[in-house]
């Protein structure tokens, strides 16, 4: 995958920089700049001895230079502190290369396992930001954050949480271009090292993010979720923000489908696209459109206009909940001419109406069928 | 549809009380009890000529006895002070027969258009609380409702709002077995006559819920979203409220379908079960079984294991966030049976795997594909 995805990606609001991480090569892990902030200011904690961290050197000098993050000291204390695991994570992107009981990686390098780690596990959570701002998020994820150890996340969405449920936490551990796939770990490897950790991503963990993938690797460490009382915030998907935002256009039967194929070939894409293109689905359209696959988009476009009207209704909303929030409603037809204009990104969600839905007052109004039965 | 379906509907979790309402005849009418609380304790606003309430008449003696909202004389009162509609509300279920401006009512009487209301519109906002317990809201719905004059909703709902934030409202009205056609023109009649007004319900707005009946009704008032400054404020769907209970059984690409025939032909839910079940889709059913319609499910676990193994796994969670909370994971092959338990009604959504998900550690997985790309 291109950095110009990686940069697309960790813009996404639909926690589509879950959907295509950074990959692991050593090649790319020098743009990292994995950090950890020490959410009470306090020196770094790779460099304060005093510090109640159980990964704390894994963070060395990393609040004043993201790339001593790759630095073979903080590599060495890091090993020493957390069963080795942020040893690779600090030098790879937090890639974890290194998982010793699964699959292709049984003849690598063994790095953390939960038999590394001395300490009775903290917990995990999984929390769910909803659209990425504050007042967006639920009072069950304020309190599940409020009660963490240490944060991690995404730069963007770590930035947007407020201090009143930062304060108490210990640590922020933050990567701004790279994988969840390195962040999950590290959040794993600090709750089976024995803090109280939340790893949070805008929307919800079950929506195109990371809950299944922390299950997966605790898995693959030999762990288990009771271990780490692993636990799923839940948040208000990006379909959801971006339905409010357009009025009412999901109010039936929904389908999500997303347009990026790092995870998912393309024919399966395609083939679920024809599949539900001719029902009365409305279709929620994640991750629709990066530089590197502009013809997913071009292709999603003509299938939906195998099957629906050119003047079915279609939302657009551009970075929901950010300043830069930009909402359109436009007609299928002219919608593939927009991919190549800055309101399609991968911070935008795309809502395609069915046969019934219409647009009034500028809404987006997909009927219930309550106009059927009852006179109003 | 029968008294027994409306009891279950009312109980749903998943907003699914807006999915199927009780007829409008004069027959259920009399099981209405539409009620109006002064939420600071003062008598009832149509007993009290100093009440600030522009729509107190509607409310006269509703806290006391629910039947006297078929009272003529709060009927009358109520004719006087709010445009005429709240009377029919009032006798019907909160009923609305009356409305002028659209389709085959345009021969009956005519009650309250935009036009019926002298003073200065206020506002009006849909308001998802998510699944239903105050923790679960976001800080946005709790502003908007501690902004309202008035908060209309389902009984059930009403009675789990958080003392803080109803406190500063003027009037609560809610409706224990009605429809929510009615509820919701209640809420705009109140609106029009100059109240801000949220109405409430539980997940979000958009999925199987209010926010579009909200837009239709305002049209059909010959009124516009913008006079009433209409805005949707976003909650947690029941599917993700679901999803987080069970681990991670929906990171992929998911489609939702409501076994609801009220307002969809069972022809076309079929249609789409059969578009749906062959693709790798993960499917969130709401509304799934009901006394009188129990041949729906049948025909969905049927739909379902033409296409799927019966060995996938699905996911149950009955009255998600509530006291009586059950969650359990099951084969698809054992589901059908299951419809007959206490475990699946209409407070119960269920979440059916696609070939890839596995249960691990009592939770429920869907792989996002990443395992083909890293090791870890």
């Amino acid at each position: 995958m291109s950095t110009n995805d990686t940069t697309d990606d960790a813009d996404g609001i639909d926690t589509d920089e879950t959907t295509e991480s950074a990959d692991l090569d050593a090649g790319t892990s020098s743009k990292c700049g994995a950090s950890s902030t020490d959410a009470t200011d306090a020196p770094a904690a790779g460099s304060d001895p005093g510090s109640t961290s159980k990964c704390g050197a894994s963070t060395a000098g990393s609040t004043t230079d993201s790339a001593s993050t790759t630095d073979s000291t903080s590599t060495a204390d890091s090993a020493s502190t957390c069963g080795g695991s942020t040893t690779d994570s600090a030098s790879t992107c937090g890639g974890s290369k290194s998982a010793a009981t699964k699959r292709e990686a049984t003849d690598e390098k063994v790095g953390s396992t939960a038999d590394d780690f001395a300490a009775d596990p903290g917990r995990l959570v999984a929390v769910g930001l909803g659209p990425g701002q504050p007042d967006g998020m639920t009072a069950r994820a304020r309190a599940a954050l409020s009660a963490a150890d240490h944060i991690v996340g995404y730069t963007t969405y770590i930035e947007l949480l407020p201090e009143e449920v930062t304060e108490s936490a210990e640590e922020l551990y933050d990567t701004p271009m790279c994988g969840e796939v390195s962040r999950t770990e590290e959040a794993i490897d600090r709750a089976l090292a024995g803090n109280d950790v939340a790893i949070i991503g805008s929307g919800d963990p079950n929506v195109y993010a990371l809950a299944g993938l922390a299950l997966e690797i605790l898995e693959s460490k030999g762990a288990t979720a009771e271990a780490v009382d692993f636990e799923v915030v839940p948040g208000v998907p990006a379909a959801q923000s971006c339905g409010a935002r357009l009025g009412a256009p999901l109010v039936n039967d929904t389908v999500s489908v997303s347009l990026s194929d790092h995870l998912t070939p393309m024919d399966e894409i395609e083939s679920r696209l024809h599949a539900v293109a001719p029902e009365g689905f409305t279709i929620a359209i994640y991750n629709p459109w990066s530089r590197k696959r502009r013809e997913n988009f071009e292709t999603c476009c003509e299938i939906l206009l195998e099957h629906r009207d050119p003047e079915t209704p279609v939302g657009i909303v551009h970075g929901a909940g950010r300043e830069d929030e930009r909402a359109e409603i436009v007609e299928l037809g002219d919608l593939e001419e927009l991919g190549e204009t800055d309101l399609i990104d991968m911070t935008t969600t795309i809502l395609v109406g069915n046969a019934e839905t219409y647009v009034w007052d500028d809404r987006m109004v997909t009927p219930r069928g309550y106009e059927s039965k009852y006179d109003y």
